[in-house]
């Protein structure tokens, strides 16, 4: 037998009617591409695919106080959260077409959220990528991106298709971002605002990965150094390759840093830059349309043999331990 | 004047050798859909997409002492993790095809991280899921998973479609992960396994989901509770619900707890359950090939009304407020 009910209840679910709020109030916008048949606002999101193409995937987590520290500018957050996937898929050649953003906040602060999508929506606008979904929870400032791209089908530049005689190249400059992080370190540089930038507000350089597909071999995005990135390329391609310090396309400002400190290896280990490092069989280079700078070639051997100012080296290349 | 360097050095850059070694060795498997042209091991996943279907994406996030508790049985928390997921792709009445899956933990527990890998992959094979790509990251544990589906172009179910007369279901029972969760919280029940397997390994409707299409008119997935879920397809359908208390799915147990309580809500409120309501315009119940329960219909007033012992009341939603 059933117990009576009182009159009134006020059913508390599960729900979050201050998740709703959140998205629509701070990242519910019009979605641009036509692709999107249903964005923001139902148990999924929907996208119709151009034939002609695959889709290229891929997720980046941020973590305060590992990826960023607790006073960093919101905006510069949103922006560098969003470039970071960007540059994934500019590393395959992929056209971004949408995102999924996934939030998970230790409290609600409305100006730090207004600032982080003002940060994230004006590199999405730029690109014209749509944040079709996402979910928003409470916990320690943890914030992950999905990133869907589309690339002509069978044409995604990869890691492991570089050959032995492909000349090594590198848009922008390296070391840039490092030298930011330098100067955020205490580092002090005379003309510090354009590494900074670098380091706060890196551009993923999607253009020029499209521009890449049919003449590169294979491509990475360098975001943790080009001695790492360039070590996968040559791991999944079971090469090796041969490069040149003074062919390094370095700024003034990472020139200057590197004479007054001796840390010339910053360039080649430090992250953040989110260039493109690809190879290019030597019948192709002259179609390159983009700025880029040749910087070494790729060998049968395995490893990385370094010639600064005539003398050769072998890097051996170890990575940062997150879990150690 | 450049600097001499030391003739040998230890590069150390920012990437995870470890990442590479924890994904190899607990999260890289053989791929099972054709469509996955790329899986694990470039900077993207590479997805082909047949014909005739869109993409559904939706993502889904779990921290712990939020969603679960630091001793949650980490076989438990993999299929969870993936189970919340490809419960919103089936009340899309998509098929489910690739998940990435973003992992922050503080520290690596191999036998944690083999158990997780194990509850995840078991699931996962269930609907030959593929894990196409993915980060792990060091913070406090948090866990994201984003999925794709495939569901015919146009078709997908809808919150927003719902038509004044439909007919409100249900599949399964309601309140049975409610009832774990009250278990877990000390309640004395006499028969807590089919409870408790219902709260920690939730099964998502995945098959359910694809037979409603071109049979419901609206569908989604009781993660939060049937007032709070059922209130997201009256709201953005712009209509109303009456239900009948009477004519709710529960078993034996939720029947014995409420009668052991006076709390009769709980069948209504509870969330985890992860059962799919629908509604479906009179005329084409008699189309409906899986097995459900009728608990209401659609009105055209907004707002529910609830008849329980034949006194109507009407029921005020409110929702769990993460940030509060």
């Amino acid at each position: 037998m059933r117990k009576t009910h009182p009159t009134s209840i006020n059913f508390i679910t599960d729900n979050l009617i201050s998740e709703f709020s959140l998205i629509d109030r701070f990242f519910k916008r019009q979605t641009t591409n036509p692709s999107v048949a249903q964005g923001i606002g139902d148990d999924c999101a929907l996208l119709s695919m151009p034939n002609g193409y695959e889709l290229a995937i891929t997720t980046d987590t941020m973590v305060e106080n590992v990826h960023f520290f607790a006073d960093c500018n919101p905006f510069d957050l949103g922006h560098k959260l969003l470039a970071v996937n960007l540059s994934d898929l500019a590393s395959m050649g992929a056209k971004p077409l949408a995102v999924t953003l996934a939030l998970t906040l230790p409290k609600v602060d409305e100006n730090w959220l207004q600032a982080f999508a003002d940060g994230f929506f004006a590199l999405a606008e730029r690109y014209s990528v749509d944040l079709i979904g996402g979910d928003t929870t409470s916990g320690s400032l943890t914030l992950t991106v999905t990133a869907l791209g589309l690339v002509p089908t069978g044409q995604a530049l990869r890691r492991s298709t570089a050959k032995p005689g492909d000349i090594i190249c590198v848009t922008g400059h390296l070391g840039d971002a490092g030298l930011g992080l330098k100067i955020n370190q205490g580092y002090d540089c005379k003309q510090p605002d354009a590494a900074l930038k670098r380091f706060n507000q890196p551009d993923p350089q999607v253009a020029f990965g499209q521009a890449l597909i049919g003449i590169a071999n294979a491509c990475i995005d360098i975001s943790d150094g080009l001695v790492g990135d360039l070590g996968h390329i040559l791991q999944q391609s079971q090469v090796g390759a041969s490069i040149e310090w003074e062919s390094l396309p370095l700024s003034e400002e990472v020139l200057n840093y590197i004479e007054d400190t001796g840390d010339w290896a910053m360039p080649l280990t430090a992250g953040d830059d989110y260039e493109l490092c690809f190879t290019v069989s030597p019948d192709k280079v002259k179609n390159l349309t983009i700025p880029h700078t040749k910087i070494g070639v790729i060998e049968s051997l395995p490893g990385i043999q370094l010639n600064k100012s005539g003398i050769i080296q072998s890097l051996e290349v170890k990575s940062f331990e997150h879990f150690s």
